[in-house]
């Protein structure tokens, strides 16, 4: 295999762990700050690095469309083109023409539908998907999959996991870069048979690593816990466990101690941008009056780079005048704030006391 | 007197000096970035200060609007609200008020008028603009001056003189910190009389510097170039002389030669957030399509971050999705290569060759 996971230390079902690749190696439990678009939204790849972030996640549907891979490819590759030295993992698209909604058929061979920049038609299937990211050149490539809504019904979800194992059979047939790993994703919705069923399938292909998809898409989070109890002990111990789309830093916690080992989420970098910055205790909404004077930092407990230097104040004034300054700051926050929670996990892990400091966490939060 | 300007070296008008001010120094002739409200738009203060400013600019009126000067105060100084540990020169917005055109009423009191942020009402006159500044802290402050429109007629050209002159002679009447320094504004538009007479009435009072205004607000180059030709030689030889809101390329060594020491300007950096990038040759438009594949830099001879690491091809893939590190990478682009150029003016001014410097710059941009 061209993925090693190494587990270090078991604390109840969670685990901490090792991923080595070929280009690089990142430690579990990990949080991959997301980059869609060849950028960590505001952020240079070196401040993203000292944030403690090893893994990044790029996305081959909006690369496709833009700028087009072939212009990645001809600067050898993502990591070239973006300067980041570290790693990449890439969606494969699926999950985005599904949420989209830009859909215009669907069937066993692919998926046709329109871009959402211009409106342009285009197809992707299996091997299209896996041919954008080897061109990439990501050092995790994951399976192109159909990701039906939340709310779908019993006979579409299952159309949808039939069909997304037929295309992951295709997926693993493809040509791929020597370095790049390849995961599988299980679908099924909430529907735990389905998930079942469908985890046995994935798992019984050679990807190197598993990814739960179509969850934290509506659904609330007990019934997201609920398919994590049930599912995440049967993924293979052996192989690392992605969450896909997860970041909120109550669901990290709860999805650690049930056995997740990689999460990535575009939530704590929108809501930087949209001005709700995380604390220990909850949200803090920055544009709040109160916040108008204050010489405070966000959190006084926080290690991040803009806590160190700037007040609440400041940070209101630049928000209040949609000052590009302020993406940055409350960016390098939130993700400073789930980098470091995620890493805390880690050493709750590594020491044995996991659930003590699950509960601490949690309950400041409940507070 | 607070400011101290030591001359190095002349060569023909032009100057190589040093400023010293109690709370630091600058060399000159020097490019002040600008930093209206408190932040150089997309950057932070340790990046702006690697690109070779000493001096940033900020601006009372938008300051006093937003987030009010007493939050300011409350930081201790604007250099602690933003976290600039160097030079800060604060603009009397005086220009903003007239430009902004949200002028109701103006008389030789002072000047009511409304926010262009809420279209609540305000009133400044020469004693509050320098309250103001006084609260902000800054370095160097500026008289609070009426700046009429470039194609005023002559009779308010010269009322407008003739109220700044008043105003002026109120603005030195008022407290300032122990540290601050504060500048007298030249206005007289075109008409040559007039700014010389303004120019005599301006420089009998107790200011650090002079400072130019009205200026590149409309007029051609040769306009500008034939004002300076005839008032920068009577600006006194010891105070540095200041041409407000100039950063063209060609204007900066037009100037320079004709004898002046200090610059602002929102060209570089809002040209730069445009995606329009300089070069020795002249400027690139990133979102041109002949850049789509372009694994060159904007300018292989340029030293600046942004050129040492990224193409055009993903520069105008992060201008062409709109991303916010493409106002960031561009924005150090421009702003380098203004300093930069800067710097090189004063290193031909002190070499004694500043006029074959003067044309090779020139030239290699008609070309």
């Amino acid at each position: 295999m061209r993925l090693r996971f190494e587990i270090e230390a078991v604390c109840g079902r969670a685990r901490a762990g090792r991923v080595s690749l070929p280009r690089g190696s990142y430690e579990t439990p990990i949080f991959m700050p997301v980059g869609t678009l060849a950028t960590v939204k505001s952020m240079l790849p070196e401040e993203v690095e000292a944030l403690g972030a090893q893994v990044i996640l790029a996305n081959a549907y909006h690369l496709y469309l833009r700028p087009g891979e072939d212009v990645v490819a001809d600067h050898g590759g993502l990591h070239q083109f973006m300067g980041w030295p570290r790693l990449i993992l890439t969606d494969s698209g699926g999950f985005q023409i599904f949420s989209l909604r830009q859909l215009m058929k669907i069937d066993d061979s692919g998926v046709r539908f329109r871009s959402h920049v211009d409106g342009s038609e285009h197809f992707l299937d299996p091997e299209r998907a896996m041919a954008v990211q080897a061109a990439l050149g990501s050092d995790i490539a994951m399976a192109f999959d159909h990701c039906p809504p939340s709310d779908a019904p019993r006979a579409r979800v299952l159309e949808a996991v039939q069909r997304t194992t037929a295309w992951a059979r295709r997926c693993v047939e493809q040509p791929r870069p020597e370095h790049q790993a390849r995961f599988g994703i299980v679908q099924g919705g909430l529907d735990l048979a389905l998930r079942r069923q469908h985890l046995a399938e994935i798992t019984a292909l050679p990807f190197d690593g598993f990814a739960l998809g179509g969850l934290s898409v509506g659904e609330t989070p007990q019934e997201m816990y609920g398919v994590l109890d049930e599912i995440a002990p049967s993924m293979p111990e052996q192989r690392p466990r992605y969450l896909m789309g997860v970041g909120r830093p109550e669901d990290l916690v709860e999805a650690i101690r049930r056995g997740i080992d990689m999460f990535d989420c575009v939530m704590p970098t929108r809501n930087a941008r949209n001005g709700h910055l995380f604390t220990p205790s909850g949200r803090v909404n920055i544009s709040n009056a109160e916040h108008r004077r204050s010489t405070r930092p966000i959190d006084e407990t926080c290690g991040c780079p803009t806590c160190a230097r700037y007040s609440r104040a400041y940070l209101r004034h630049l928000f209040a005048t949609k000052e590009i300054l302020f993406s940055r700051l409350a960016t390098a926050h939130n993700l400073y704030v789930v980098i470091e929670l995620v890493r805390a996990a880690r050493r709750a892990i590594l020491a044995g006391d996991l659930e003590p400091w699950a509960e601490s966490v949690l309950r400041r939060k409940r507070d």
